[in-house]
């Protein structure tokens, strides 16, 4: 399947329900939904590139943008199920028009939902989608001080992925004060630094998940 | 004076009202007012460190931040007046918190008042602070596609700075999509590449901030 579906979302209404919902639904189904949020380019749409490319995962992706299928349409070339969902100036992702986007998906044949939040290290982090959990992606070139500055993101994510970890040698990053400030705001958090040119991380982010996929579909039986 | 005064973000209420009242409080007074938006790490704090170091203009900021002090210690190290705002989990500054901030500045001996904004591409570019331009910065890892996946604020702002051109050579930036996009998007913006490290561009940021001051000056009298 490699046809974009694009939907518009729409005003918010009782949005919590909707996130309990999905989250009843994909219990019964046994499904893994996973919330990636990040600022603009961290690299959450190549992250998930190199996720298809493993072959190791049946996934889908509901993709959020203020504006363009791009990121739809790289995810489409891999052969992956995408949803795209255009806020048109909205900051972040809603529960009820995830759900929408959901109905287009195949849900029954999937390991993993993957939800391509808007990029943003504020507003997403706030709101629930119904996912079993929350990864918060930061990019070496953002700086090792973003987790202090951006807490919510951070102190509410289950995995903690440190990007671009190849660019580390031309920049002036601050690898102790990012260990220590992740540590103090989230220290049961599993961090992994990644580097989705060379490959690195790659493995021990797959192995989470696949851990993650297992424990759920023995919950659904 | 390298006190930080730190003031809270309270409710927004009837925000028009109190960009209005700022502009025509600056337009009298003949104060440059510049609002700088983009996503965290994007080399904002940076960029007014030096255009401290150059010594060309006298200015103050107004921080907004989710949480921390950082930014603002960063700038009073170079005897900048300083206000940090906090939002806790707001995602943009509003006009009544600036004009509360302005209050704790030396407004009638500056030549420009800059207020950095929350770390984000998306919700600071819908709201009027009151200020003369945005400046929307994007930094060269963010990757080229982002102005057309963020068009709001790319539309909105009179100068576009393409920060860490230093990075250009460890990077797959896509300068035609980038320089394509911005001219269609917004074909009178002034787009300027700056390389902090090198000081590449800062003598063209500084020439655009001297001119629009010395029109603002010639305006007031």
């Amino acid at each position: 399947m490699n046809k974009i579906v694009t939907i518009q979302q729409s005003i918010m209404a009782e949005d919590e329900k909707f996130a309990d919902a999905i989250r009843a639904d994909n219990g019964k189904r046994g499904l893994l939904m996973v919330n990636l949020i990040g600022s603009p380019g961290c690299g959450k749409t190549t992250l998930l590139e190199k996720t298809a490319e493993a072959r190791r995962l049946s996934f889908a992706v509901i993709e959020g943008d203020l504006a363009t299928s791009r990121d739809a349409e790289r995810l489409a070339k891999h052969d992956i199920p995408v949803v795209q969902v255009n806020t048109h100036g909205g900051c972040h992702l809603e529960a009820n028009v995830v759900q929408k986007a959901m109905e287009a998906l195949p849900l029954d044949t999937l390991d993993v939902l993957f939800v391509e939040n808007v990029g943003n290290l504020v507003c997403p982090a706030e709101f629930d989608l119904g996912e079993d959990f929350k990864v918060a992606l930061l990019s070496t070139p953002e700086g090792a001080d973003k987790p202090l500055k951006y807490p919510y993101l951070f102190t509410s994510s289950e995995v903690i992925l440190l990007t671009k970890a190849d660019l580390l040698p031309y920049l002036n990053f601050d690898m102790d004060m990012f260990t220590r400030d992740v540590a103090h705001l989230n220290p049961s958090a599993k961090t992994v630094h990644v580097d989705s040119l060379s490959g690195r991380g790659l493995d021990e982010w797959l192995a989470i998940l696949e851990e993650r996929v297992r424990e759920k579909k023995a919950h659904a039986l």
